[in-house]
């Protein structure tokens, strides 16, 4: 016992609950971690979240915490949290494989950036998540290090590439985690797993120390279990960082300063021409419910068209397929065989690319870019499923939508691809459940730079709703 | 006549010292106009600097800016100046060609971005001037639209791809004019034929309306016959433009407001490394007499090693013809045989570059700019000559150099590609001539924005020499 609060139940508290009680020493960073460390040893085997844990340096941790706060040096809401980050970040005395058997890198002696700036905001890191292999690919399945299983139903896929990060966040085995997203890696496991997912603007947060997959697309941000958890993890690792150069322009912000504010009058535009046409139907009803719940928050939701979006996703498309090539050439050239077939077969795509096509989709890019800038003066968020079907299972990889079967791994990215492309902020909120019991993603994005508004909006949503409270059917 | 100066005389005079007698009165844009008229009618057959000329127009302008003097409307030191234009910017009522026969674009009913500030301060505009076909070429020799013979042997070659740009300004065609530099295309004519060009930092000046050719290594700036004229035209086109997304970060200053300060401690760096082995003995022994007078001038000149030079130009060569073919591959593959033959060869080369090669060029380029802005801590300046050699002959594109035959093109462009690359403000200013009276140019490097400083180092070493008052040998 700790306090009022039960052992077990404390693994199941939002940061922003726990975080008075521990900063009242009304409980104990270390019950805190036991709490989080039994709940990881129970269920952990079954769900494969970790990769790797690192008990005895978290338990260390979290007793220096203890002593810390009981000294009177709090350091703020995340102070003594359990925390974990996807398997593709650098962590001192952490051994990271990307997911991958090539890698042979050794224990790291030196943080990625956010994972430093995490800690010194007092979290605690627990270990490295799993992932899909080199985070190229948006179902979670990894022959090499083996697939996390989603908390809601075992035989089904996590969502990926940020895996891991999705199930112990679900799953409460870490309180909020860090992923990464090049083209909905964090977005995608948020919403197959039930979580809030925030990719925040590119150039926000820095990339140091995160393994690179596409240096113009790729974003490194938080999955936690409320809007105002992930706000609390982006008000730590937002800002510019001279090792990652994309952050110079990086303009920060206060991201739970809105929080609670009202949105009577906000324009939301929802891009229905944009939804994929094999919409699952349970995705459909829980948007279309979600668009109502906002329309009932005072928002003013109305359709608008985005032409741009079959050339964003081909020019997204050519970018990713180029850059992750140039980052993983060798890794084909030199260990093929060692390589998940399908991340095999993707990094080959970006063998036959020209100087000319990559060139095209920048221009594409930027073209792209100006026009969203155009669309968002009047309607400054878009809302939108996360994905087009909820998670498919492990072994096949591909469900049924009506009556035709789609495949997974196709066109999981169909819809988040856009705000990678943009570099926008975008987030994935929990809006509902499929009627055999998966979690469903409502998608929002908004201006550049502009998180403290699309949280605001997505922390609306979550008031209004009960969805973020439900637990997935775990048995300790 | 025209107040105390003669109408012969009025073409030959700096932009600084006609423009306090035009703002006064004294003289007047008509005979200004007339004089240049009558010069280029009398010099250009011979000299083939303009592609076209529109003195109707211009006469009809010089009366209007006349009657706004007249009336008090004085716009500042450009009201009333005849300049002109390479024929790759768009000017409303001219016809760009490009230098080439593929386009039929008609006469432009729009002004460039730099060309429209122009004329808001009061320029007026001559006509188009000859170049590099598409501005692919570092000797301004073309078969199409004719070449610029530089006024100091009209045997001789004016450097490109902005040749007439040289030509007319060294010539006192034009009192000064704009060309466009994507490895040296502003700053080789300037050497070649004399005179100031400066290329300024990447995104200080917009680029819109000026025919593209490698978006991220383009620049559009001024050449003139004085380090103040050319800091005159550069507060005139620097600045935001929406035309251009490049500019969106461009720091803008005035231009003239160190000319005159004293150089006193400044470090002034000399890559001598850098230079390319086969270095023309007049322009080494030229060149080490401007540091001599640097020396004189209180700055502390120093040797630097730049160890990223090579890869610096590789990358350069990478990013320039991979971008340079997305402009013109249909141009290739349609036109192919009206291009210039240098030009179809050099297009060529960009056809079998992968997006790799491309995208690890990009790179490469972030790490040369994060060196050279270490190296910059310590000297803001670099000195070096802008080209390895003189002027080549127009007929055989090569001289001896020692014992050795160089040819032109090859290395023209060798120690101006650097600048392009790294974005950073280069100038290039006369500092000599070889024994057989060609010019040779002393090239300046500055800090990204630092303008100011640069311009201060290049006046005071213009202030210190006689070199920018000779005049090339033509007979009107």
């Amino acid at each position: 016992m700790s306090g009022d609060v039960s052992d077990e139940a404390l693994a199941l508290m939002d940061i922003a609950a726990l975080a008075p009680l521990i900063a009242g020493s009304e409980v104990s960073p270390v019950d805190v971690m036991q709490s989080q460390l039994a709940r990881i040893e129970a269920l952990n085997p079954d769900l494969n979240a970790y990769v790797s844990l690192y008990p005895e340096a978290a338990l260390a941790a979290a007793k220096e915490a203890e002593a810390e706060i009981a000294a009177g040096r709090y350091r703020g809401p995340l102070h003594g949290i359990p925390m974990a980050v996807k398997d593709l970040f650098q962590v001192a005395g952490m051994e990271r494989t990307c997911g991958s058997r090539i890698l042979a890198e050794g224990v790291a002696n030196s943080d990625a950036t956010s994972v430093a700036r995490l800690r010194e905001a007092g979290a605690i890191m627990l270990g490295l998540l799993s992932l899909h292999e080199f985070a190229f690919g948006p179902t979670g399945i990894n022959p090499i290090v083996g697939t996390a299983r989603n908390p809601w139903n075992t035989d089904r896929v996590c969502g990926g590439s940020s895996s891991g990060s999705g199930c112990a966040t679900a799953a409460h085995l870490a309180m909020a985690t860090l992923g990464s997203d090049t083209g909905g890696s964090i977005r995608i496991p948020a919403a197959l797993c039930g979580v809030v997912g925030l990719k925040q603007t590119y150039g926000l947060a820095s990339r140091a120390g995160i393994y690179p997959l596409c240096e113009s697309l790729d974003h490194g941000g938080p999955l936690a279990r409320t809007v105002r958890d992930a706000a609390l993890v982006l008000d730590a690792i937002a800002g510019v960082d001279e090792a990652d150069p994309s952050t110079a322009g990086a303009r920060v912000a206060d991201y739970t300063a809105l929080l609670g504010q009202p949105l009577e009058g906000l324009r939301i535009g929802v891009p229905r021409d944009f939804f994929f046409d094999r919409l699952h139907p349970d995705v459909e009803a829980a948007v279309q419910a979600a668009l109502v719940v906002l329309d009932g928050l005072g928002a003013v939701v109305e359709e608008v068209v985005l032409p741009f979006t079959r050339e964003a996703s081909q020019g997204w498309n050519v970018m990713a397929m180029g850059e992750a090539h140039t980052v993983h050439g060798t890794h084909l050239q030199n260990n093929a065989a060692d390589l998940s077939p399908d991340v095999n077969q993707r990094l080959r795509l970006g063998e036959g690319l020209s100087a000319t096509d990559y060139i095209l989709a920048r221009q594409t890019q930027a073209r792209v870019r100006r026009e969203m800038a155009g669309v968002l003066e009047r309607t400054p968020i878009l809302a939108m499923p996360t994905a087009v079907i909820p998670s498919v299972p492990i072994d096949t990889g591909e469900i049924m939508v009506g009556d035709k079967s789609v495949i997974g791994w196709k066109v999981l990215g169909k819809l988040t691809r856009l705000a990678c492309f943009t570099g926008q902020p975008a987030i994935s909120i929990p809006c509902g459940f499929t009627q055999d019991g998966l979690p469903i993603g409502l998608q929002l994005l908004g201006p550049w730079f502009e998180e403290p508004l699309l949280l605001q909006v997505a922390d609306a949503y979550e008031q209004a709703t009960e969805w973020h409270q439900r637990r997935p059917p775990l048995a300790v």
